[in-house]
């Protein structure tokens, strides 16, 4: 249980914080506004990703600061989860700096999942370039039509015809379906409904040119479609693709799904507080220099009272992270849920109150696009919903609570 | 103190109701649509009005659910603050609503300065056009580069030269300004830095065609422009509009800010109430529809427990937001300067909170445009800090508290 | 829905506000001291009333400040539940004003019970010199084996035999058992376990000197036993009564009750928010007079801000009580079930805020007996529970909720 | 930052827990009820300490489980401010066992400051017998003129006459006042005003038995006397001491208190989280064994959500209490103040959560002293202002913020 960050760590967090604050923090305003530009909202067919991406991405891999997420020590930097926790948090705090570093939902999480259950074709043909930047992926989950948070509720057919598996249902908030670069999705789906409960789903990959894939729509997400890496609503129609698309066996779903969602919720969760860091940056900078009635804004009512409950609340859901980051490293995913879910319920919300307060201090300036912080809370509310909402998190820590006692 | 709705108020809330659901209703979720795709957000010199939205109008005048506002019984329907509150409720089931029965802000604060302050040429130029729902008018008060939650701290310059009245300065979040029917400002601005506090500064129709008039750009809020009705940034670069412009006299401006922002508040809180009630109403519906895990949404964890928290916290909001209108009939808005900060705190927070809820429940589909309730949070959101934030509203509150214990 | 006090309200107020001021408050911190040295915690066998309650009564009958709570004009002060809310809450501004104008719990409810559905004789014998204040009463419904907070679970029988009625189970929480003046219960348990769900209940007079009754012990509340007036824990061992003795008819238990309970929850709560303004008034003088670092503590931090968040939870809380009185006075309690347990929820826990906060203020002070803060704080966390805990009325009003959004 | 238990307190923690299972557990809920028979409230002149203790504390002495707290290998346990940490937290479960480990306050602090800062002479006659279980002690700060919030606010005069200290003033809050073996004062007041600010203060050694030394009563903390433990006033009525009772030097109040009140807290936290653990055990114990409508309590409405808010709250506050003991530890308490004052401000905050929602949970029953919810709110409660109000370390947070922002 030792949080101390590792040598391993240490030197890359200071290599991102260096990389960031010369080639990232100094282009990031006009990066959003240039990106706004050529990517209006209504046009999402046409999104594009701005040129400096492309180059920082460059940079990035060859600084070596490149696919640090993946314990590999390989084809990543071979880092435990605990090990990539900080550097996660260092880069939440730019919302481009993760696809940057080539650390950006949903890849890292579809790299994962290649990287354990791929096939060697898979791989080659997939994973390779994915860990290169030079494809995206999509992961294709929650569907309209069903109350996604019962995973058991999912309707999409995924089934076997021969030689091919046939998808059939509607799935959204895909995330990176409108990417230019997007070229296959993982999709989960039902295979036999008579199972037992965890194994009646399959993953598979589809190309998303595959004749049957109608990407339907973008979705914003409170307000921002956050061109061009958000979220869509797809329609597999009969869509066949051959059995070795097919990841691991029928059946299996669950299991990778599992597998998948333990680290990812750690990195979700330390850029959560890495963008509430950057919050509580904002909300010290502007208190300081703006006046009113007299005074800098920081010395007006509680709003001292206010910093000091931001800090405990980021500093206690990083503590909570590391030690269910450390928990998965220890014991593996499967037996760290109750803790797992603890920081899924406690770091967005850590978030959301923060960003509330920043926007709050800034006034109209915090509603509009002139800093950051609609996006952090537009990220901070789609993350008590992604990935579980936190009334299953909550369910899931109640249900290992009660087990617990029920032992004594 | 009576609460109950008069005779008049009776009937017209029933007629607004049928109305609303005859002709609103229906249309609504098609309105949205079509309306973003007439207005895409990165294009708003081009915005327009749907054409929907010309004829609802026309309807709603035509069946005289028109200018309930006002208090005065020729022009409007000469109804109290009280009367009309519940009348106010009922439109803020619909976000285009006010606007059809030309009950919109910030035309109605316009209105009233007019009608009580204008001259009477004044009035025939503006406040016919603007009764007639002809025209639409902006407000400008709010500046970029002051903490405008403090009002002494405004900096555009109102100053009289010769026969002219010259406006320099930059405002922003002035509501309206992209509005193709936008046809003048009323701006308010710094006279006389030596006067006494509250007679510094004056307020002066400044048309939007005048030289020197420049709208920079429209402002999203929290992710949404609300297109064509949004708000923008403007500058007034050594404007020149003649005298007669002025309302009022110079130094007049806190004067008239005042008559202007009680019934206003009354207005902006009740439609809050109201968007609380349709955000509760789709609660109920999602809730009762989706299933997870064997039961409907509402019947899980601690879903009922908020149906009571947000019916308590609305119900409360709406007693006390009858109080203060009650109070600015009773006694004027001076007068109730404590009761009317309590609902601004009240009210946007209890909306807040409700919609904040009902997106949780909805999960994804709550993020996104497919119901109204992003665009319901960014009203909740963006009313904390317009006419006054939280902070400033919850100063008044403690000050007369602080006068009542020490007159005690 | 006119919450204007009435003539009668306002003059019977302005006299129970002068009489606190002569009578109670001058002798309160000392007739608390006396009262805690009369009746040491260890030996309630012995408690006895303080003289100075006994003078204070007999005054306040003379004054016409008796029996308020009584809508009866003859036996009472003939006010609607409406009417009599403001008064309660000018009572509730000191812990033993109630008894002193006979208007305390649980002896008003029984007075009500007696008054609506007591026989003659029952009215000669126990209404009348409760009427008088010569004697006290006792109300035994919870029970400590079962949760009372599902009211159905009640185990106590209660039971014909020839002319007799058989009582046999256990009570606790049975408000002013350790009285000196306490003569009789009123008892409800089970009759007939088969009948349908809300007509199994019956009432009995039950007086404390009948064989087979035994108090055992006396409960402190939050740390306080609230001497002579706390609560106690009751066996009734195969109690036998004459039939005279019951109310009503067997299994009238609940129709008796829920008429008891609408009025009796309007005067808990409107008392909740007298002591809620005592608090806030004691917040104001303490946050004006002591001074650190350098100011008054009410110039300290987020203090002011929580005046104002303390204002608006008592306004709004206090309106909410008014409208749900209005109702029962409309329409009876219970059609008003909805209005009712929404105060039960709002008011309990805005006392609670208010005096936790009010405490934090006062440092250790506030945790001593110096101030009656502690004794506020258990008065709040009690009607938190007693009643019907908050979570038995939030399941009410969702209930309601339901069924309004099932008819739509 | 390795959080990890070291194999000694991982042995003493199993001991700890062994030793309470068998010997403190079982009778906990007779010793207390014992004790509130042996000590009535009213009489704290004669307060005794239950003969029981006495036994158990030989026990626990002769078990080797004694003085843990004390990081001198010799006369304690050589343990870290970490290493002891989560033995603080076993014993927090019960209200007793601090002082049958002879680890409670405020004997620990006075020992602490006794062994750090007290000459070889005081060593001898004060500490040793601390430590070895014969006698008590008391901590004299807290005033009731002043708001002692504000530290330097001190009233009570410490001054040098001759060879003579002398102490004038008056105190409370002082715990462990009534203790019958309570044999001397640490007693904290001002010498030199003229000083700077942190150099006015100092502390010195009165044996309670000293002319002109009046307990002049005992404080119930929320309802609860705690004895023949808890706090009094006291009046030091020009007291005279030799020099050679003096601590340290005139002046060095403040560097003594620095020193005490760091591992102090870490203490006071961790034994809170252990109440946290005890609450939230009888919220399982009692959720799942009490039914209502059906159902256990736990399945109804958001039991279950609190469980998890609870579990979420209690582990986030133990984890930031680590970090602060490593970080004392490792830096010292000077260097830890904001990590310092975020526990003290988050562990105590999380306890009364806790308790509050088990007292609603167990309803009437969790008001009294049937279970010990009561006492355990009264140590949350206390814990909010003892040590510094929730106000001042929020200060402190702050300030620290602020510091880092200006560093940037």
């Amino acid at each position: 249980m030792d949080f101390s960050p590792s040598a391993k760590t240490l030197q890359y967090r200071q290599r991102l914080i260096d990389f960031m604050r010369e080639h990232i923090e100094p282009i990031e305003a006009n990066y959003h506004k240039e990106n706004r530009r050529l990517n209006p909202d209504g046009q999402w067919r046409e999104w594009q990703v701005a040129p400096m991406i492309h180059e920082l991405k460059q940079r990035a891999k060859a600084a070596g600061l490149w696919n640090l997420f993946l314990p590999d020590a390989e084809l990543g930097a071979g880092l435990t989860t605990l090990e990539y926790a900080p550097l996660a948090e260092v880069m939440g705090h730019s919302l481009i700096a993760p696809e940057i570093f080539n650390c950006n939902a949903p890849d890292t999480g579809n790299m994962e999942v290649l990287y354990h259950f791929g096939s060697a074709a898979q791989k080659q043909q997939w994973l390779t370039p994915l860990l290169a930047g030079e494809i995206r992926s999509v992961f294709c989950m929650t569907e309209p039509d069903v109350a996604s948070s019962d995973a058991t509720n999912m309707q999409t057919q995924i089934t076997a015809d021969g030689d091919d598996i046939v998808i059939h249902g509607r799935k959204w908030w895909s995330t990176g379906l409108g990417h230019p670069q997007a070229k296959f999705a993982i999709v989960m789906g039902l295979t036999n409904p008579e199972a037992p409960k965890h194994q009646r789903h399959s993953m598979v990959i589809v190309p998303l040119d595959t004749p049957g894939v109608t990407v339907e729509r973008m979705l914003p997400a409170f307000g921002e479609y956050d061109a061009p890496y958000g979220h869509g609503e797809v329609l597999f129609d009969q869509v066949r693709v051959p059995k070795a698309n097919l990841i691991s066996n029928l059946g299996d779903g669950f299991k990778i799904a599992q597998g998948r969602l333990g680290p990812g919720r750690i990195h979700h969760c330390m850029r959560a507080l890495g963008a509430a860091e950057k919050a509580l940056q904002l909300f010290m900078q502007r208190g300081a220099e703006r006046i009113a009635f007299g005074k800098p804004l920081l010395q007006l009512g509680g709003n001292l009272e206010r910093v000091a409950d931001m800090r405990i609340a980021i500093d206690q859901a990083r503590l909570l992270t590391f030690y269910a980051a450390w928990k998965i490293d220890q014991v593996g995913a499967m037996k760290a849920l109750a803790e797992i879910s603890a920081i899924k319920v406690a770091a967005p919300n850590a978030l959301q109150m923060v960003v509330d307060e920043t926007i709050q201090l800034f006034g109209g300036a915090g509603m509009s696009h002139d800093v950051p912080l609609t996006a952090l809370f537009a990220v901070a509310r789609a993350l008590r919903i992604a990935d579980g909402p936190d009334a299953v998190h909550r369910a899931t820590i109640a249900k290992v609570e009660l087990a617990k006692y029920r032992e004594r």
